[in-house]
C-alpha cells in the first residue's frame, strides 16, 4: 500500500497557519506584509507562475505586487530596480524569477537583493547562514522554498524525530533543490548520499534510501525498481510532456504508477512539492516581515 | 600495497608556490602579504599551533603576526581588535583562532571578520559563495583549509578529473572540515555521502567508498575492515592518545595500521593532512591580498 503525500493539503494548512500570522502583522503594524515579484520577458509559463504567487499572496493577507520588465531590460536598470526596493522599507520580501533572459547574470541579481528580503532562500549570505547553522529554524532563517516545503511534508509524515538515521539520497544538486534539501536532511540526523548526473550506478544509489528525493527535471527517470520497497519518495520535477491530443501533460521525475506499492509515501505530480514550494513563499515573506519589524 | 600520501612533501611544494607569488606581490606592492592572528588565553595546544602559523607565515614570505589576548577579554574588546584589523589596510587576512572561551560566541567572532580578510573561509558569506560556485576556484575563493588541501591531495593523487564518478564517503558533518568537504567533492563529481553519529551501519556505509575522508576526532574509529579495497583515504584526525611513558602520542580517525595493504593511498597522522592545512592558510592569505590589491 502506497499513500500519497497531498501537496494540496499541507499547503492549505500552511497557508492557513501563515494567513493568521500575516494578519496579526498587519494588524499590530497598519500593513499587511508585501512581497514583490519582478519578472523580466514573457516566458509563458514563468508569467503563469508568478501570477500563481501574487494571487496566492492576496488570498493569504500578503500584499504581493507583479513588477513586470521588458526582455531587453539592462542589467543596470534591473540592478536600479531592486535597489529601489531594498530602499523601500513597506517591501518585506523580494523576488526576481529565474530564469532570467541571457544577458542578464542570475546570480549577480540575487547578490543584489537585501539578505533580508531574500524570500527565496538563494542569497550566498542566506546559503551560508543555513549551511552553517547548528539549528534549522525555518521560523528565523529564509530557506529555499522546495526543500523546505520538502522537508515540511517529510515530517509531517515521518513524525518530526522520524527523519534520524534514515537514508536519504537526493538526486540532482542545484543550488535551488538539491544542495539546501542534503543541507535539510543532514541538519535532520539523516546519512544524505547525493547523486546526479555523473554518478555511476544510480539504480543502485537509489535503492539503498528510506528516502528518495528526485531533484532532476528529467521525466519519470527513476523507476519503480529503483526505490527500495517501503521508502518515502519526493517528487520534486514538474515536467510537460506531449500528448496525442497536443495539450501535453505534467509528470514528475519519478514513474508514479510504477512506484505505487512499492513506496510508502510519495508526493504525485501535480498536487505534490509544487504547491508547498508557493505556500514556502509567503510563509518566508512572513519571517522576513516579522523579523524586519523586530529591528526597527 | 598502500602508499602513504606524505603531508609534508605536499605542503611543501605549495608553501614554495605561495612564497614564490607573496615575493611577487612584495616587489609589486612594496610591502609583503599580511597575516593577522588573534588567539584569546592560553590553551597549550591553540598557542603552539598559532606559533606554527605564524613561523610558517615567515618562512613563506608573508608578514605573520600574533595578537594574544587574556582568557578575560570581553565580546566588545575582542570585536574592536577585529574591527582595527578590518579597518587597516596593510592586514590582508585575520584568523580568530577556535575554539575561543565559553564566554564568547565564535560564530558571531567568525561573522564580524570582513569576508574579503576571511582566510579561515568560515564566515557565512564565504560559505554561501562556496555552496553556490559553479566552478570551484581556489586562487578566487576562501576555502576552509583543512578541506582545500585534502582536495589538492586528492588531485595530485587520483589526477585533476580522476575524481568524477567515484563514491565519496565524508565521515563527520562539522563546518570547519565535513560539511565543506563534502561539497567541494561534489563539485568534483563525485556521488558523495556524509555519515556521523547516528548513521546505522557506519561501517557498511565506508565500505562502499572509493574516497574515504574521516573527520569525527575519534582516534582510530575507522577500522581496517571498514575500508573498500584499493580505496583512498584521507585521515582528518589528530587525537592525542595516552601512553605509558607518560608522553602521549598522535593517531588519526583511522586505525592506519589496519588500513595498510588494504588502502591504495592513505593520508598518515601525524605528516599527512595537518600539513597541508597550515599552507593552505598561507595559500589563502595570498590570494585576500591579491584579491584585495585588484580592488584598489
Amino acid at each position: 500500500m502506497t499513500t500519497l503525500i497531498d501537496g494540496n493539503v499541507h499547503a492549505a494548512a500552511l497557508r492557513a497557519r501563515t494567513k493568521a500570522r500575516a494578519e496579526a502583522f498587519a494588524a499590530h503594524h497598519g500593513r499587511q506584509p508585501r512581497l514583490d515579484v519582478v519578472i523580466v520577458g514573457d516566458h509563458p509559463a514563468s508569467r503563469a507562475y508568478v501570477r500563481t504567487k501574487t494571487r496566492m499572496a492576496h488570498e493569504t493577507a500578503i500584499d504581493g505586487r507583479l513588477i513586470e520588465l521588458p526582455e531587453t531590460v539592462t542589467a543596470e536598470a534591473l540592478l536600479a530596480e531592486i535597489a529601489r526596493l531594498n530602499a523601500d522599507p513597506t517591501v518585506d520580501g523580494i523576488l526576481v524569477q529565474l530564469p532570467l533572459p541571457g544577458h542578464l547574470d542570475g546570480q549577480m541579481m540575487i547578490g543584489a537583493i537585501h539578505p533580508d528580503k531574500d524570500v527565496d532562500g538563494f542569497h550566498p549570505l542566506n546559503v551560508g547562514k543555513l549551511y552553517t547553522a547548528t539549528k534549522i529554524d525555518p521560523e528565523r532563517m529564509l530557506i529555499p522554498c522546495t526543500p523546505l516545503g520538502s522537508l515540511m511534508m517529510l515530517h509531517d509524515t515521518l513524525g518530526p524525530k522520524g527523519l534520524a538515521g534514515k537514508a536519504a539520497v537526493v538526486v540532482g544538486r542545484s543550488n535551488i533543490v538539491g544542495k539546501p534539501m542534503a543541507q535539510l536532511l543532514l541538519a535532520n540526523d539523516c546519512t544524505v548520499t547525493t547523486a546526479h548526473s555523473r554518478t555511476g550506478d544510480l539504480p543502485a544509489v537509489c535503492r539503498e534510501a528510506d528516502i528518495l528525493v528526485a531533484a532532476v527535471g528529467r521525466p519519470e527517470m527513476v523507476r519503480g525498481d529503483w526505490i527500495k520497497p517501503g521508502a518515502v519518495v519526493i517528487d520534486v520535477g514538474i515536467n510537460r510532456v506531449p500528448t496525442e491530443d497536443g495539450k501535453g501533460r505534467i509528470v514528475g521525475d519519478v514513474a508514479t504508477a510504477e512506484a505505487m506499492g512499492r513506496a510508502a509515501h510519495i508526493t504525485p505530480v501535480p498536487g505534490g512539492v509544487g504547491k508547498m514550494t508557493v505556500a514556502c513563499l509567503l510563509h518566508n515573506t512572513v519571517v522576513a516581515a516579522q523579523a524586519r519589524a523586530e529591528l526597527v
